[in-house]
């Protein structure tokens, strides 16, 4: 149940590039959010058309109608940025001197120092609280940052980490039109793509190894692969450790998600399936060590955690709400 | 956005047999109720544990917890059904005597005359706000009886109709562990079911002729398939005119459309697709026209507007809430 | 087992247009035939290439090479046309010209009177063993109409029929490169198409009602449905009957499949499955009554029966080749 | 096309345990062996039943019916075992003891020392052709050591090997009617299974340092996962090298793949589809190299390199015929 009316102290938002798969749902997720109400929609394809007319589960009498990308923007909002990364990188300038709250989903900022804030909540939470601008996270690298950076300390005796994810089409591509990504090509089959040069593996990279200097003191290797899925990401990260494994890796991840509201760990590498996250803003943990090294199975949903979720959290922090407020069950 | 806080004149809400399909989808849309408050669910099966842990989208830190089905229920609460018929005819009458107001999901009073109300509320609404008792229809039943009944009088010069449904696993038998739901038995593959003799058919003969005495002036046939898909369900109903079909078939739906909240209606009957009523308490219909030959194409999600949704609606309509409330969007 | 070596009376077989679906299970199809070799293959768009770069199921070290369609002939070959209409349009005038033995796989010539035979065995045999040139049926045809013309006489009773088809994505679109056959508009979803206006419904309409003169007797609707699978046709037809329906009808689908190879007989609707068909050239039936209706359940596989295995049994007919030859299993 | 005629020299072939999977598999590629005619099917489930009539595929008219395991083996065939360990363990000393030519699908004799030799015709074809019995190698370790021992004196250069495979249902438990394998466990999901515990890392460990000396120069994890499809493996091998990579590892694979027939190179990782080698006798490999990291990605379908197409493959070669007669093409 959640109470009806304004509360006082609410914002309104305003999601920009909402006709993507983030945006629909950066939608379906702030419906449902207690102090964030959406008030301006925008995407150059849809201008003119209701809601609810495009993203049926919104509901026939949705009032929200999509505007034009450089219709203003009402005062007073915090901003959702759901488009590309030319489309962020055109947009944020002026949001940042304007000093509006904004949570860019591209990449386009990820790598920016100053103003904006890198969006991990469970790394840079009191970062975020003091900031104004976000760059929200990629999905696979959250699923893969998040278990590797709380490591801590330990990642000084790591060896070598080799990363494999497997992604649902929403997060290897989502709409785009090309022949890859036709039903024929992605049922019943399986391939890896970008291998050794995705886009994300420096972001991953950079993450994972925060606060250990410069040089990441480990080699690491991210290999992506397309999944007959509609959501979700698997990924299977193998550390070597230099010498003995730590002692009390397990427990170290326990109590982890005893803390985080949204990191949920489970006894077992196999407990850990991408149909238990699905559309949770929760990542899935496991850690399995044998001899010198241990194997960690994460799971999150590249459109919730990997997305919007997140960026909701993110948006959550700035403005001084409940972290998990709007995003604690679905 | 919902605003936060219990509201004056909500409800406490019981689900009984929640541990199922229909109960999980229960929980999962009233969540998001304003005047609803979830305070007690059962599961023989799950007694003892968290809803958390075993819904995972409920998120890990939600307070409810399983009990068994004989634990006494808290008073002023009101009651959802979603277990079997045999659970249903063990627990209704018990509340029927004490004047609780329930919805009950199975089939076991669908049939039945008196104090207990066919939640069909496009059709029954004004019976529905004065029950105390709902048989919640059945998801197959759902999405042929809306378009039938709503040809009123036209209906007598109906000659024959053929229906034939397709479904996804969850509404074609959920988690019955026989063979022919094993993933190689389901996957690349669809065949039919329970050919002329599905147990849902007199339910689809008595209502889709309701108000036109007792011998259904038309012969009907209803074919169940099974789809290789979770959720949804896709009707294609051909109708055989005595004659001349109608004149203003289309304005007919169109205008209903306007009218009913959950009713949406599509130029083409090409337009009616399964993805597009997925997690919505919609049902989509399309009519066309030849000769003396309609098709109507409908579709719904048999877990929400064939199951959860429709129930949770028929409990607005008995407490004076807004019907829409709660299921107006996901 | 099969043997070895070419045998006396073999034939060489060119297969024109070869790169599409129905050219590729010709192929596939071929390489076990023990009196048919395929020696040329035409393929604008991957001409120059070897067979096993461009089809893998085909071995590394096929000898074969796509030539441009425009390539010569070799002397003494029969023709298998499987490219699109006006390519059959272009090729088919010189090939009857030449008295060459060619079996046509597209929609060009199914009406054609004359030279060219409409090639269902199973109603045409006779016709097509003296035949030089077959216009093969199509897929959603040969699914439909085999079991209703083998109603034969039975067929003036008749009243109304109503025909549903489902068909995986190779049989309603192939490799039409349109958003509705991207994966994510495919997967987990099911619609109709062309509702009332299909373009197989007139060679439905003719052929089904074959030998009963000009006008046929009873009213057909036929509405084709996308499943989101590859392969495999399932088709429920409705049968309305003026009065009681005919006596033997089960008896007579049986005795009918104790005769034709490719038609299998089960005893109820519900074990014919598109899984059990799938490439095999063979048609599954069922036919249950009840009342004044019989319901008929047929299956099989789009590319088989309903494309290249069709294709071969009538080349086999024309050749004087027994008929099941390099098609009775796969 | 393939001749008719049973071939002097051919020989009668029976399948043990054909009533799963793999023996499903092998009667459909031995349908189109010049030199092997299957004479002989057992299957305790079966017995009594024609083949055509439990797989379909086989054609109505199939004159082989399912004998008892335990009724007697016709003289001068030669076997097939396609049967669980147990049944191996059972059968396989009296067909030693006879003399007669077998191959073993099971894992029964994998480490068998001396009368059974392990076939992977690719590394130890002398030895296979000079056996009258082989133990068939699994469906994962043929998609692992086919790359890892054909690096050969590199190998010495290895630090660690991290691998990860996704196999279809087929290849991950058949026909298991554990609540694992519904179809709402397996569709939309995916997950590692037996992660550091699986029963083939051992056949892994040992085959791929074949030649090494006893005890492996390198480090090497293997973590299965579970796909949403029928069939087909792909595997990705990350290597990491101590110092330098070595020089011309693409061109060895090229080299390799010129000789053998079933081992297919691509230049691009991203090429390697399960799609591509599905119901083929393949394997299709690339490999890619960045600083001290090549990764491998291979493909094959479990059923047919990963078993039956493979054990044709180990008895043309004991027999003495051409060794890919009858799984050059499917």
């Amino acid at each position: 149940m959640k109470g009806v009316g304004f509360v006082e102290m609410g914002k309104k938002a305003a999601v920009l590039g909402a006709g993507g798969l983030s945006g629909r749902e950066l939608l379906r997720l702030l419906r449902n959010h207690p102090k964030l109400e959406v008030c301006h929609i925008t995407s150059d394809r849809y201008a003119g058309k209701s809601l609810g007319e495009i993203f049926q589960e919104q509901g026939r009498k949705s009032k929200l109608t999509f505007q034009k990308h450089n219709s203003p923007l009402p005062s007073d909002s915090v901003v959702f940025l759901a488009g590309p990364d030319a489309f962020a990188r055109e947009k944020v300038p002026s949001l940042v001197e304007q000093g509006i709250y904004f949570v860019d989903l591209s990449a386009a900022f990820r790598f920016s120092e100053g103003k904006i804030t890198y969006g991990l909540p469970e790394i840079f939470r009191e970062d975020i609280r003091l900031s104004k601008g976000i760059a929200n996270p990629g999905c696979y690298p959250t699923s893969i940052i998040l278990p590797l950076f709380s490591l801590g300390e330990w990642r000084k005796n790591i060896s070598f980490i080799s990363i494999n994810s497997a992604s649902g089409i929403s997060g290897a591509g989502g709409r785009k039109e090309d022949n890859g990504f036709l039903y024929q090509n992605v049922y019943e089959n399986f391939r890896s793509y970008r291998v050794l040069c995705h886009q994300h593996e420096p972001e991953i990279q950079k993450y994972a190894s925060h606060g250990m200097g410069r040089q990441p003191p480990y080699q690491l290797v991210f290999i992506p692969h397309l999944l007959p899925i509609n959501r979700g990401i698997l990924t299977t990260t193998v550390i070597y450790w230099k010498g003995s494994p730590p002692q009390g890796l397990e427990d170290h991840f326990r109590k982890l998600a005893e803390i985080e509201e949204f990191i949920r760990f489970y006894d077992s590498p196999e407990e850990i399936e991408i149909q238990n996250v699905q559309r949770t803003n929760e990542i899935h943990l496991s850690i399995r060590t044998r001899e010198s090294i241990s194997v960690i199975v994460s799971a999150l949903d590249n459109l919730v955690k990997g997305a919007a979720g997140q960026a909701i959290q993110n948006m959550n922090l700035m403005l001084g709400f409940p972290e998990a407020m709007g995003i604690d069950g679905t």
